[in-house]
């Protein structure tokens, strides 16, 4: 049976390390390197919910996109949720691995999955390349297989994505035909100028606030925007991240079960709106 | 008939500058101060649908709660959307005018009316209040009439805003019984903690992303969190300084006009989910 | 009769914003780009005496060397000079673009007008050279015909630049024979020890205080130091850039109609000397 | 039996973790606020030895005057020393506690017990007072009973103290008589020159380099110095506060059992001269 | 005979060096506290002449407004100006003291003989008055006997200061009335909005640069400037700290001799005009 | 006789002043660059008594390794026992040089002299190569002619340092096999995570405090530590440093005298131990 070191090692040849940014924090969070490692439970974000999947299904390592902690802690004690996360963790022998920065820029990486999700077809290039591997990068580009309404691929990307309680806001005009997409899973302020620059007709994303949003919009002439649910641009790698890395170890003879969290951890589960009323 | 300097020393009476934060941007953007103003129009945001609002109705002054030029700018040429409003506006001659955090944190101010039009009744206190006075401040807290689940609270607050496409998204328990409530227009993730500390049942703020979102959410025993569109929790403060605008120059024997642009500067215009499709 | 854009390219095509500090602030500071323009005054300072002269000559787009706004701002306001400026030239329909350390480094560039006025004959080249283009710089090194006598060759830049109530003023031995020659238009304290270490026989530039001044000259052996007006020295300047873009323009069959502003913007009107007295 | 928050809340009111420096990272770094603590082992550093001892002798809690992580860290995956500590801990639920310069700073703290472990008798007062506290401080300055030759009282301070491989290094005139002596348990050297104003005739503490050392020497009459290992110094301190937390839990009614570590945790074990080969 | 530390006690109750600046290095740069000091030379600047005098004079203790090393310094070899001062002075056994901004704002100060010298007479205020004492500051402020032209203001001015060969320039209307006059010894930029603020007719200091001398002459309504050499503005106050220094002196018993040097240190030494060649 | 200048110019030929860190003060701190030189004196510390020995012997030029004002000065009065020295020097027309890391990162350099006095035999390498030159860099790496334990290693490197009161301390195994050594003179704290990745068995330096000390040997499987007195580390190289000046100078037909200070600068004078008292 591969041991932690084993799994660290295999997913780390796909999502190198030196390859986040500077702020981030990849890597082993918890666990012992010498420990085995049988099932393997894949989910976005490193919270209560997901713990609890985990120690039911008796996985012995959890890989999530979010770092536990993103900022140094000097403590673990478990008078917060994130020690208490710790604590759960280490008593149950389940590990916790992240690949955040490293897997978005990965070549596939986060938005290749959100870009087939939505239903771009064809090739993929990076909307922000790495500048040693220009294979590499933030972001994806591609294409529709026709042009259809702002409002149709909407309605498709809607569709690909998994359900949020927020759905999927668009800024644009709904009848405008579109056919080139940008996506970024994740936060894709910092790209709105590329995106720009790189002349798509649509630029989804998530977690967009006003100022940016207005201002890009005020702009004329540019993409129009869609911005959906941050868990949910980020869901789609999972699967991508899962089947690897089974394949991967399959290929030298070692037999390891992965699972894909279902778990809703956006934290928003509903809405509330004028035409609730009418 | 009054002077733009004239309007701007009543506007600075009741948001005196000295108030606003020190990286912000308030007072006279553009506008000469011997310049005649008869006709004032309130908005949230300095943009180009807001200016045409005022041109045609033949406004003096625009009266915006965002600033143009937040960071400083060397140009204001009309070679960016900014640069045009601004030719847009003195070729025109009208007056642009910003309170922004000064109008924030005034008695009352931007959050008072948000709290009034989301059905808070009672005396209101401010969330984070100002050091050298605490009857000013960020946010504000208050109570409605009797407790009401969350989702009942929500349908409210979404009945008391104007509409926006992207109407009020919830996280907690839709039926979890609240009654003391804490609002802040615009952006609030900078309260969060505040707003724990204060130990409200629920609040209520725009622009939260999926991290302080769910880092807040995952700390159990906190409030619920509601949020809503940056324009929508704004927009009720303009008719209140309108009003006072008015009133006070009234009291002096002068006759301003003004009027509260309706136009929605929010930028998402439609909204795409899932079951729109089943 | 070509467009504001039109013109703003020629001028950038020969200074480059791109070669501008990074701290500055060059290229178009107001006017909009589709509007027509046929006359452009040159001119050193953006100051109210020089908006008042291209009003009453019918002026389209002034040119200066110095920024109106070197650190942003955040109000145009008509409540300062600068505002009032902005004002007048955009309701008079009058563009603003400045051409400063972008025209400094240009090849020929600002020193290159002032070397000849002082009478630097043959070649000239940069006392700083730029990194990128060895060709373009900061200040540029010359040579006299032949040796004169320090005094007298003050008394030849005297006479070469405009007047000002200051005139020259020089450090060195007057009768020290001088040849090889530094100048630079404007602020010349950081090329102090780049003059230094040329090994000129004298400096020339402007806004030189007594601090570098003095220790400069405490140093033994370097060059004598002439500090004239900052405008002198770079109002050489002026025809040149305006006969180039005339040139360039006349070559493409664009007319346009240039003319140097020959008002004073010197700050210092009049001097008083113990010698007035005797 | 009181749990790890009855036995933090007790630490905490006599070591405040608000008196800590901004740049310490004090109080319980990991184990569950609920549960439940019999036996405390005190040390000054937490390494694997001290894990040990504590596992061995079946201890809830370690109280150690170092921090673990004194800088935040991102990870505690047992690939470091720190991590496997963390995982040991945790497997064993025991909780760990630190207090650092709160205990340094508290009244009695860390140089107290040093003073009295050294001789000094009667009052002691703070070498460096607290600002908002003066009976609070780093370091303390006390008396002995009578002068005696520095070489005597090194010698005394050395019976004091536990014995270490490097034992104590003195800096000044043996003979020179000496009764007036300022103590700093840990790295003195930021207290050097607060010593030297405080007029005592020696300064004792740890950590002192060759240039801090030098330079303090070379200003001539000053104090003399000693220093000592830096666990060496700290080490009395762990008895005083074993001691006072059981008495205060004994008030109440709680019995802990408490006991000192004598691991010995400084790094060297054993030393090499000259004179070893004569 | 009184050593140098006498001496400097003596300086430093009249010119204390708490009061300095921050940034300033004021103080004793080199020489023995024990050494015997019977003449004192007093000079605007620390340069070779100045040194040279001193020795031929047979000081023993050189005061100086300016520092030798405003900036630390690393080494005294002769290989520079100043290190080559620092030999001559040591090998000559002649101290060299400093008071800048200390003596810039003691009361009587720099600018009060500044003042005097301009012919401003009655009661005279800091411009910028010290925080903690009203009666200390930078600047003074003052008035003439009676309203005169701005012109007739400069001319009494030049004859009341020290020749320099640049002598004094003058912005602003020369027929204006003036009696109000700020005045500020050395490079005063720094103050000019303060002399804005106060409200006077004149502002005269030395070191004046074209932009703030330009932005502040546009900005109407503001006091007329006069800028005169660094070195003359400051040349008054030496006979006045001559003169106290020796009366405290002499009050105590003790003799001491001084001189006030009449070395010109001003780094211009002759202009040249166009008007020269008329 | 070569003068000053000439010494200045060989010295700096084989410690290039480039090659020092940016925060280092190194080349000549005083002294005429005309003067002659015949005796130059080689210490680590620029003391009163090295000092001493200079005036003693007559010495023409002090070489120390470390730097009198590493930061700064802007006073080299005597008040301080650093202005004290400058004038002593001075006044008796003895220079001082310094070469501190220039002369550290050199080949040969100041660890190349250690490596040699505690055994190293064969070729050597820099621990932490230059990225310009790798012959060049901090510390050196060698081994000794066969493995031996490491208190054997210990004692050699005792008896091949000079004398200190505190002689050499010790942190692992004793009876652990050594061969392969990294040795750094002066503080080499900086250098820990070096070594270790250097696989070698002991890491040999200076200053080491506390916390790294313990930390670098929690981390289990690296090397073993000697930690020996700062002065000690560095004294093997004057005579290095002292050779190559004659006879360099002697190649070029200049004879100079030289001499190595055996003057202990170690600031610790004796020791006090526990055992001291059985």
């Amino acid at each position: 049976m591969p041991t932690l070191a084993d799994i660290v090692t295999e997913l780390e040849s796909r999502y190198d390390p030196r390859w986040a940014e500077s702020w981030d924090a990849v890597g082993l969070v918890c666990g012992d390197p010498s420990a085995e490692v049988r099932r393997i439970l894949f989910a976005v974000d490193p919270v209560a919910a997901v713990a609890e999947e985990a120690l039911d299904w008796g996985a012995d390592l959890v890989v999530t996109h979010h770092p536990l902690y993103l900022r140094g802690t000097t403590s673990v004690a478990a008078t917060t949720f994130k020690g208490r996360l710790v604590h759960t963790l280490i008593k149950n022998d389940i590990g916790l691995f992240t690949a955040h920065t490293n897997a978005d820029v990965a070549d596939p990486g986060v938005s290749d999955a959100l870009a087939r999700a939505v239903g771009l077809t064809g090739p993929l290039v990076p909307l922000s390349p790495s500048a040693d591997d220009p294979r590499r990068g933030l972001g994806r580009v591609g294409s529709l297989a026709a042009p259809v309404p702002l409002a149709e691929f909407a309605r498709r990307a809607a569709r690909g994505l998994p359900a949020t309680a927020g759905g999927l806001r668009v800024a644009g005009d709904p009848g405008r035909h579109v056919q080139r997409i940008a996506v970024s899973g994740g936060s894709g302020d910092s790209l709105l100028a590329t995106a720009r620059a790189a002349g798509v007709d649509v630029f989804l994303t998530a977690d967009l606030r006003h100022h940016p949003a207005s201002e890009f919009m005020e702009a004329s002439d540019g993409p129009a925007l869609i911005d959906a649910a941050h868990w949910a641009t980020e869901w789609p790698w999972l699967a991508d991240a899962a089947y690897h890395l089974a394949s991967a170890s399959a290929a030298k003879g070692i037999t390891v079960e992965t699972r894909v969290s279902e778990t809703v951890t956006d934290a928003w589960n509903t809405t509330a709106k004028c035409e609730d009323f009418t």
